[in-house]
């Protein structure tokens, strides 16, 4: 099986290929920068992901990954390289697919959260009004998604994932990225800046969470979405006291943390749900997701040891 | 008042673009093709929408409001068109406003209702799962319209629009065609074609009624919108047996319609909800619909005396 994945320098997308690899797949990884890890049979594709596609792309390509993004601050702060990434990259993946391969691949496509906005809780049927371009972009990925799917040029899979925590390695440019860096830097020793009160509740899961959604999604029969090739993936609720909460539980020193407001993250996070009904994921065997102290102690497995 | 109208020798086009000269305004009127009407104090601009777009829109440009579009059968036949007007064409015209005018002038967008999909009743927060290309097309155009409206680039309102009846003249591509030609044509004593059967439920407005909505859309508070600027705009539920009986009040001859269901059309019509709560925009002021016989009526005064 050969699979692309877009986005594949990123710590989402190296695991994503990584595991593939084990599992049989020859691998194509897409990305601006150098993967930290090429699994063998895999080969890296590294470029302008608009120069890569056509040779990461192929008449036997079976699947696609695409993760390639620019996350929510980013986007925020600059609109038109959130627009041409994660619209326009979006669109030239699809339409390479429909010009190169033999069958619709498989193309799961990572939707977010953000597509919503202004509601404390959400499902599978909330209206995606999202109020940060980031969530507008997913969006519109979703309906392409959908439509190219529709249209048999692709066997598409939008999977909305939850804020991702504990993320490994040094902050992105996420809004989100607090809800990792409040406990990754207290549980290396270091300080860490949150932005968001401590009644503040997120929607998250762990990447080993994440990463069990993605490959979910890539074995799952296309025809289990129904009329609509979109799903809220598991995910749990946690408030910022919580998380600090699991912090201590597990060693961490919680009075390294520092709350600093920060009205931007506000505007962004503040405007994304926290409570979600995923029974349309768990319907179609998603796996649940891991509480706050699996979380903890899965990053100090996987990281820190 | 400086106005652009694009799509502005379409029916609808034509006649917002003669109502808002009588208002005193000088319209720009942007189509590929001469519109038929250019007001007192208006002028035209013929071409493709990209090329007439620099000399459309200038820095004093205090509105625009958005009608070019390729319609639903014609989109769904040529996909690669459908985007490219319905998306990039509406992109293109968001960018100009947003790199040429002083001020973010207000933004009138005609969506529809083909942006729900596998829904019988939909209110403003319906999800937008669109099962057509045209309604993913003006479902991500509603995401593009809301986002740089949020940004400050324009100040917009997206309109979703019911089927039109009865829209005069020849047919055009839409796959609610039918809605209009089985009434206007026995009308004028000629024979039409009905794709789909008698209990068949629609969500109309007549064009007087589609005109009142995008001129309220263009005079409202953009405030009044709220968190998202999308609206579902007025109309009526009637079926195709309402329409033929109020077709025989107003001196039509209902047995020239044959009935010849078509797959195609049921398709994409059989997918859009015919009944809807718009308790929005009856808080915004927009007027009501008027009734099928009204429609009738109107037709018969505008288009036939």
């Amino acid at each position: 099986m050969s699979v692309v994945v877009t986005g594949a320098a990123g710590f989402l997308g190296n695991r994503l290929a990584q595991n593939l690899a084990k599992r049989g797949a020859q691998v194509v990884l897409c990305d601006q920068i150098e993967p930290p890890v090429v699994p063998a049979g895999g080969r890296a594709l590294v470029g302008p992901l608009e120069e890569t596609l056509g040779a990461a792309i192929a008449s036997d390509t079976r699947a696609v990954v695409h993760l390639a993004a620019v996350v929510s601050s980013g986007a925020e702060r600059d609109f038109d390289l959130g627009y041409r990434v994660n619209v326009d990259g979006l669109r030239g993946t699809l339409e390479a697919c429909r010009a190169r391969c033999a069958q619709p691949p498989k193309f799961v496509f990572a939707s977010s959260l953000a597509v919503f906005g202004a509601t404390d809780a959400a499902d599978d049927a909330t209206p995606t009004t999202p109020l940060n371009s980031y969530g507008a972009q997913k969006a519109i990925g979703e309906l392409l998604v959908n439509d190219y799917s529709r249209k048999g040029f692709v066997d598409g899979r939008s999977v909305r994932l939850p804020t991702i925590s504990i993320r490994p390695g040094a902050p992105n440019a996420a809004a989100s990225g607090f809800a990792s860096s409040i406990l990754r830097e207290p549980l290396a020793g270091q300080r860490a800046v949150c932005p968001m009160d401590l009644d503040t509740d997120l929607w998250l899961a762990s990447p080993r969470s994440a990463l069990r959604s993605l490959e979910h999604a890539l074995d799952v029969d296309g025809a289990a979405f129904g009329d609509y090739r979109c799903v809220n993936a598991p995910g749990v609720t946690v408030s910022v006291e919580e998380m600090l909460a699991a912090l201590a539980r597990h060693g961490g020193d919680r009075g390294l943390v520092d709350f600093v407001p920060d009205p931007a993250v506000a505007a962004i996070v503040g405007t994304w749900p926290a409570r979600f009904d995923t029974s349309k994921a768990a319907a179609m065997g998603f796996p649940d997701a891991c509480s706050i102290d699996a979380m903890v102690r899965s990053h100090i497995e996987d990281e820190l040891n």
